[in-house]
């Protein structure tokens, strides 16, 4: 980071993370609302402590593109809601059946499983809606929110983090290829992130160059990410990530570190990080943070 | 109707269903997608032998607006894939548990729980996905189908469909007032057929009246097919139905012939069709199709 504009990485996250917050809770319905379990289940998992990181990477992405937060704020939350519709999916009995996600009770396990995929039905739903909203055509062109819409269904969908976790299940317990992995960590985490940072340049009205270097950034900060999710998963403070470590290799989930080593994944993972860095070489100061939040994403300790 | 444009109901739903099932046929991915299950499982469900009442209700509806069907369809196949969505996680275990529907396997008997669920979701997010795509807007104003994404994923989410399910499976076993009941009926099939009237309407660049007027035939068209529904479920010919009969009393669902009795439940749904049709009175021979649909709704046999 240029030193005229050094920011504390932890006071950053921590300010994106607020702001984000501000804005789901004035997105969201309260709870009062009828019927009262919907909301109350919708809220529960919304707000369970997330780190926010698409809903920040999509904020800085447009700052790096020249655009503001404000406007972003919207597509950024209804991110947000879709990571935490496919987290409450994931979790349920017929997929990875946990009983425990940031140290709180899964949403099944509180409310029921009908209510938990209701809820999840509700949270990607609601995504759509708040990215449609009229009034955000005040300030973007409704072409530029039309594509925005289109790139994160296409990236949530069977192409992008639906078909990656199809995957995933499909995979557990078996050997894998390293392709199949590939396709499993770009398509379940890799496509949604990617989508973040694509959307923050969109709607910051970005040129196609800067779009392309954004693009890139996405995808290698997407995969990096995971990457770093599987190490976590093996050598992580369980106290640190609110559960308990080596689930996946005791369900048998297919990961870097099991197919490659420990070793040879954090050295992926660092690499992945250069990448990110060389692919927004020409940016000025503006995208510091996401300078800053790709290093963050490899070396976080949950 | 009137006489120059008179056409037979059954060859008016059979040449509609065809354009639809056409158009799902084009948009949906081959099987032969990687990876095939999702596919397999999305075709399968979306391939089930729907009536396609929703598409059929939304391409009606452009044409007494004055606009035509093509530009239409990728929304009201959006509303069908919607619909499959909706099918698909009702059936599963946790909600209605239901092994069959129109006389085959369910989605999570044939491809298991976890795969019906990201079935499902895929669905979902899908039907958003093809309600954004750009080359729509060669034929329709962006702010318009932004206005029609957001009306959707309302009528789809908590405040419509979700919710109307969420008070519906808490509802199971228990008595309830009459408001519940219609609360249920409105929010879980009434508000995405309005939705789909009224999608038409606003894709045909409808006047505000007409608009109006068009939403209301919707509201009143959609409740009585709830009721209908009810009714072929205590009185319906199973062969028919693709169902046994019945199902509803023994689960304890809530439904207007357990609330009010048959003779007026058959009532309430010929005065519901009344309204529908006086709604649209002022629309000329062009809304012949909606006013003979709004007749089929209530007299269906299956």
């Amino acid at each position: 980071m240029s030193p005229n504009h050094s920011i504390s990485l932890s006071a950053y996250l921590e300010e994106r993370k607020k702001i984000t917050d501000d804005a789901l809770e004035r997105y969201l319905p309260p709870e009062e609302n009828y019927p009262p379990v919907i909301f109350k289940a919708v809220r529960y998992s919304v707000f369970a402590g997330g780190k926010r990181i698409r809903p920040i990477l999509c904020m800085a992405s447009a700052e790096a593109a020249g655009g503001n937060v404000e406007p972003v704020l919207p597509v950024a939350c209804a991110l947000e809601l879709i990571h935490t519709y496919s987290l409450i999916h994931d979790d349920l009995p017929a997929i990875d059946d946990d009983d425990y996600r940031r140290g709180r009770l899964t949403s099944h396990k509180l409310f029921g499983e009908d209510i938990a995929i209701l809820a999840g039905d509700a949270l990607l739903t609601e995504a759509f809606r708040l990215m449609s909203e009229i009034r955000l055509m005040e300030k973007i062109a409704p072409e530029r929110l039309l594509a925005v819409i289109r790139d994160i269904a296409e990236a949530a969908g069977y192409f992008g983090m639906v078909g990656g976790q199809v995957v995933d299940v499909q995979s557990e317990g078996k050997t894998v290829e390293s392709e199949v992995l590939h396709y499993i960590h770009t398509r379940k985490t890799g496509a949604m992130i990617t989508a973040a940072v694509k959307a923050g340049a969109i709607l910051a009205n970005t040129g196609e160059v800067e779009l392309n270097a954004l693009v890139s950034y996405g995808r290698n900060v997407g995969l990096a990410f995971q990457i770093a999710d599987d190490i976590l998963n093996v050598e992580g403070d369980p106290t640190l990530l609110g559960k308990g470590t080596g689930s996946d290799a005791k369900r048998g989930k297919v990961t870097y570190p099991a197919l490659m080593g420990l070793e040879a994944s954090r050295k992926k993972a660092g690499e992945l990080m250069e990448s990110a860095l060389f692919a927004i070489t020409h940016f000025d100061y503006r995208a510091d943070p996401l300078r800053m939040i790709a290093k963050y994403i490899v070396e976080r300790k949950f």
